[in-house]
Formats: C-alpha cells, structure tokens, sequence
C-alpha cells in the first residue's frame, strides 16, 4: 500500500486504511442458560473457547443481585465458546466511575492480573457511564482488547452503547480523555429496562426526540403519535423507539464519511453544549437525557428567534418533551456561561465552533456563530417559565409574544 | 455505508473504513529559521495558523541547550502556519517518561491548561520513549490530537517514530497500555544523530539488521558491505541504514493488511521475546537495540540449531552483530524464565503465541511452539560465551561443535 522510494532521503508516505465493522443485536434476557445469542457472538471470533472478563455495573447489580450467578451459570453452560477466568468485576455505576481515575486503574490490573490478551475478550454490562470506562480500560489494554456490550439503559441502547466512543472525565471535563474504538459487537437486551425507574427511562427518550428532530421528520411524528404509549413506557413503543434511534445514529457514524471525527464531522450533538454544561453544573443532579432535554428546548427556541423554526414546530417540540415528562428548563440554566460552554464545545469537538439548529422538524443547519445575547434572551425566558407555576412544563406555553 | 433494517428488532449491522496516510520526511537542521519544511507540514492541514504545543525529550535538550529557544524563534518566524501558545515542555527521557503514569497526567494537564483541541498539533521530539509518551498522551486527549513526531534517535528514526503505536508501561511490563494512532506527519531530522553518543547510534543499527535479516537479503548484504563505515557511524552510511529500514518498517505495516494488529498480523519483532524481557531484567542498563541484537542472536542460534538456518548464514549474523560493536550475549540471560516470557509475548499480542524464526538470511518462518530445553541450550551457549574471554563477542566463534 505505501510507496516505497529507493531514492535515500527521499520522502516516504504511508497509506492504509483499517475495516471496521459490527453488529447490534436486539433481544431478551440474553443471560437465560439456553439462549443462543451470546455465545453465538464469540464464534464469530473463531470456533474455540474465548477467554472473557466480564465487568457490571453496581447499579444492574443492584437491583439483579442473582445476575452475576447467572452470568457464571451462562458461561458455564457454553464451555465450548466461552471461558470465564475470574469472577465478574463489579464497577461503580453513573458518572463516578468516569471521575475517578483510580477505577481505571483498577480495571486494566484486574486485565493484566488474569492474562486477558488482544484476542480475548472484555464483556461490558451497564449504563453509558459503565460502558465509556470499561471500554477505555478495554481500548488502552494492550492497546485494545476486544470489547462486547451489554448496554442496560435507554440511553445506552440507543445512543451511546452503539457508537465508536469510549471516555472518561478529567476534573470535571466530560470525556476529556478517551478514544475511538468500536466495539466488537453489541448486545441490546430490553429485559434490562424492566427494572429501571420512570426517570431512566424518560431521559432516554430525550436522545431520540434529539435525532428525530435533526434527522427524520417521520421518526418524529411517530415519536409525537405514540406519545401517551412512551410517557407509560409501554415495551412495545420503547423498544421501536430504541430500534429506530439507535439505527439513525449508526447511519450517521457510518455513513457520514469520517466515524473517528478526524476531519470535520460532527457528531448528533443538537442541544449538546449547553446540556454537558449543565450536567456539570449540576454535578449530574440532572442526568444526560434531562440535561440534553433542557439544552434542545434552548437551541429551539434560538433557532425559532432567529427565524428559521416556525412557532407552530416549536410549540410540538415543547409539547412532546412536555408530554414525555421530560424538562424544558432547569434553575441551572441561570449559571451557564455561554461563551465558556461554546468554547470548551469547540475545544473538546476541536476546530471552528459548530452548533446544530433546526430549520425545521427533520432539518437542521449548523452555524459557526452563535448570538450571546440572544442565546441570554432565550436562557431568561426558560428561566423565567421555570420559575412559574408551571415549572414542570408539562405543556408548551407561548414564552414570549413581544418577540418577533 | 451501514445497513439500516427497518423492521423492528432486525439485528443491525455497522461497517465503515477509516483511510489513514502520513508522510515521513528526510532533512537536517528542520530548526533553522529560513528552513521551510517544518512550517509547510502544518500547511497540509490547512492555510491558516495552525496551534501547537512541544515535548521536548530531556536527554534531548542536556545536548541542545539552545534548542527551545530556536524552536520558539522558528516558531515566531513562521506565524501564518504556526503558533506556539505555551513553552515548549521537557519531558524526561528514557523508560522513565513510560514508567511513571504520573507524567502522563502532566501531559495531559498541560494540554488541557492551553486548550488544545483536536484539531491542534503535538509536537513531539526526542528518543523513542519520549514518542511513546507523548503520542499516548495525544492520542488519549479528546480522543486524539494530530500529532507530529520529530525522532531524536536511531531507533525512534528508523523503527518506533515511523509507525502507528504509542504506548506505556504498567508496573514494568512494557507497552502494557496504548493505542494505535498514526501520527500526522513524521520528520526524520538527521543533525539530532550528531550529539548521540556512540552506545545509541549503535544500538539502533540493530534494528536495521533486524528488518533485513527477515525481510530483505539485499539490505543485509549491504549492512555487511559497510559494516565498518557503519561501526563509526559515517553520516551517510547511517543515513542510508535508516532511510531503507524506515521504509520496510513501513511497507510492512501499510502492506501487510492489518496495520492495527486486529487480526493476526504481527509487527516485525524478531528477537523480541527473549529482548523485552532481558530489558524488563536489566531495568534497562540493557537497551533496546542491544537487547534486540541479544534476541536475535539467540533466535539465529535456535533456529541454526533447528536446522533451518546453515552455519554459514549463522557466522554471518553474529559477525555482522559483532563487527557493530552489538553485543550477541548478556549475563541477565541466565535469569530469562523462557516460559513466563513466551507466555508473556503472547498475551501482549494476542492469539496463539508466534515466533519468528530465520529460515536464511532475509527469509523467515513463524512456528507456534519453541522447544524449551533447546532454547535453554542456546542460552546456555551464549552466556558460556559471555564469560569467556571474549565476553564483547566481536566476532563469531563457532559456539558448540558437538552439537547437530
């Protein structure tokens, strides 16, 4: 593939490019001793019996406390596929694990202290948080061990379990470390949502509203259709919506030309800047999916002041984030530095600034600039409606009739 | 690119590539104010000026004592491309900068402290170690930071610098942690080899003869035609080892289809068994060329011993070696566990364990298995060598006539 030069001193270039590729299965409690499901998924690495560490989330475990026996007993059952040297290693769950360096640690000695080579594999059960530290520990390992996850959360399961990304945080910098690294397959198992609790769940959905607003108009409508279905978190509507959600944001990783972000593509981001903001604001009082909530009514409402999203989409917007249960405003808003966010926004996706705004339901535009004071103008009036009565925003209020 | 199944539950399947490509340039004195190469290789990424932060490699900088100063004055005579918004940092060089996670911490601080996004540059220069760190470093900051390496030694020129790993240690296991991650460019700067003293310039001779004794007998016989020119490191002879061997470095990891190492491609590591751990034993008073060129002496023998390799070819090794002034012996030899360290070679890489072997001179074959007692024999040898008289081995002695 590289040119070799015999001229001496003469430059040398090298070129290749690396395959990438792996699946995401959708299914029900995967760890019952007779499905087939996950021990299918090592042959695909080979007819043989694969060595696997398995890593759970404290708060899976929580409330399954018969899953790592269950666990053990799955792979017991599948000795000619699997192997299990060493018991299941509990990780903190939430945010914790990414802030402490120290897990980390204790993740890639518990790989070196049982022998886990490249070819082995990490198995990764839990929330996003769980998943984005084990996949690290898993991606600088032996500079990367083969990686399968198990996401358990909405969020997980159709955002950030089905990506390319691993990350951890540094003084509070949300993933200010980490890699891109995608993993070796995925299992999306929907037994595990049974036992989340209702605010779980609805911040999950607040990632599909997000892709359905700058992707697909359709998803959208069905999203605003099935609204009473997913506010109850029916299986039924939940498990479409995680399905359709997590398929839209795969298209946009592997078919937008540049899955690693080396050049300038962006990720799903609408809402993002300020939602990290105040996740971090809030030291995670409010979680992603609520934070990202809050951060999408606030660039909906700039891109309807600025005159490219009708009044009619905004109010369905706030409607069906209202109808979801989800929040529109937060009294953390009313410390959020702009300028600050954007920066280390910019900082962190790297290159010029990028924010995505809605020309529509199912369009978006992205602008290199973004109006401080505007932006402060759209903060004051979320905030001044999450001081009223009203402060749950159940529905959508007009927020300001003597705006244009 | 990826498959979207729109029936729910459908397993869905992602699939990209990634294209990667970076030069490896040639020169000398690339700090000179009027030299345009360095200026020009930021350029590539754009015309504008482009953001930079330097790691500078202590040993580099004790030879050098002006270099930081003609790095920020380059610097300031090239703003359109270039700027330099924080002091070049020293980094210890050696092992040290990959034994200690805490210089990785203030690597990473630093990038952060001057808000380097991923569309900045690291700029790393000096000994392979320093590379290792720094590109670690720059690969694991918001997922990775374009970096250039700018290799101070032999070994980093023509072998670490040029390829597509980083990587630190763990406890004394080398490499234990990192990351594949092709650098942006690559600058080869000769003048850096003038202060090194005569130990480094040897040792990375070693990985020359490496390269040709399994890839390439006419290198060989060409490292063998100058072996004398080479001992006292003539500038041209040196730059025409390092130029060729750079260049099958490079034609092996972009040709060989699997520049990541994911499936069962291997880099080219023979004699590397036997020399990281003869390192880890040494804490180093070994080096790594010289710790090669023990490796490879053993292996030679092993596999002359085989009987894959004739006497003739054998001689020609160890005079080759020893005409270098590299070393075909070291006491630490005795404490090589060979067990624990194939054992250890083959978790590091992964899959079932591979040896590369000499089957002639520029020819190789990988066995799966190595017959312990007769590589313990062959150490045996060696050591009884070493505590002979002519314990520098400067030339080849036939070592065990009573053998096969």
């Amino acid at each position: 593939m590289n040119k070799i030069c015999t001229n001496s001193r003469q430059t040398l270039e090298q070129q290749f490019s690396i395959q990438y590729s792996f699946p995401v299965f959708f299914s029900h409690d995967i760890f019952r001793e007779d499905d087939p499901l996950l021990a299918s998924v090592f042959s695909r690495a080979g007819e043989k019996s694969h060595t696997l560490l398995c890593f759970l989330d404290s708060g899976v475990l929580a409330e399954r406390p018969s899953l790592i026996r269950r666990i053990e007993n799955y792979a017991g059952k599948h000795p000619e596929t699997m192997s299990l040297p060493a018991p299941v290693f509990t990780v903190e769950g939430g945010e914790a694990c990414k802030n402490d360096p120290r897990i980390i640690d204790l993740l890639i000695q518990y790989i070196k202290e049982h022998r886990i080579c490249r070819h082995s594999f990490i198995v990764a059960i839990g929330g996003g948080a769980v998943l984005d530290a084990v996949g690290y520990a898993a991606a600088i390992a032996h500079r990367g061990v083969r990686l399968i996850r198990i996401p358990t959360t909405v969020l997980a399961q159709n955002d950030a379990g089905i990506g390319v990304k691993n990350g951890i945080n540094m003084e509070g910098r949300k993933n200010f470390i980490g890699t891109f690294a995608p993993p070796f397959a995925v299992i999306n198992d929907f037994s595990f949502l049974e036992t989340l609790p209702a605010r779980e769940l609805r911040s999950g959905i607040a990632e599909a509203v997000k892709v359905a607003l700058i992707k697909d108009k359709v998803f959208f409508a069905s999203l605003f259709e099935k609204r009473a279905d997913l506010a109850s978190f029916s299986p039924q509507s939940m498990e479409d919506m995680i399905h359709r959600c997590a398929a839209l944001h795969m298209s946009h990783i592997g078919g937008g030309g540049d899955p690693f972000e080396l050049g300038s593509a962006r990720p799903l981001d609408f809402g993002h800047w300020s939602a990290h903001k105040l996740e971090e604001i809030t030291r995670g009082t409010l979680n992603h999916g609520e934070a990202v909530s809050v951060g999408m009514a606030l660039d909906s409402l700039y891109s309807y002041y600025l005159g490219i999203l009708q009044e009619n989409e905004l109010q369905q917007i706030f409607s069906l984030l209202g109808d979801l249960g989800l929040p529109l405003s937060h009294p953390a808003l009313a410390d959020l530095d702009v300028g600050a966010a954007l920066a280390e926004f910019q900082e962190h996706l790297g290159g010029g600034l990028a924010i995505t705004l809605l020309t529509g339901i199912g369009s978006r535009k992205e602008v290199d600039r973004i109006d401080t004071s505007l932006m402060k103008r759209c903060i004051n009036e979320l905030l001044l409606h999450s001081g009223s009565e009203d402060s749950d925003f159940p529905g959508y209020t007009p927020l300001c009739e003597e705006l244009p």
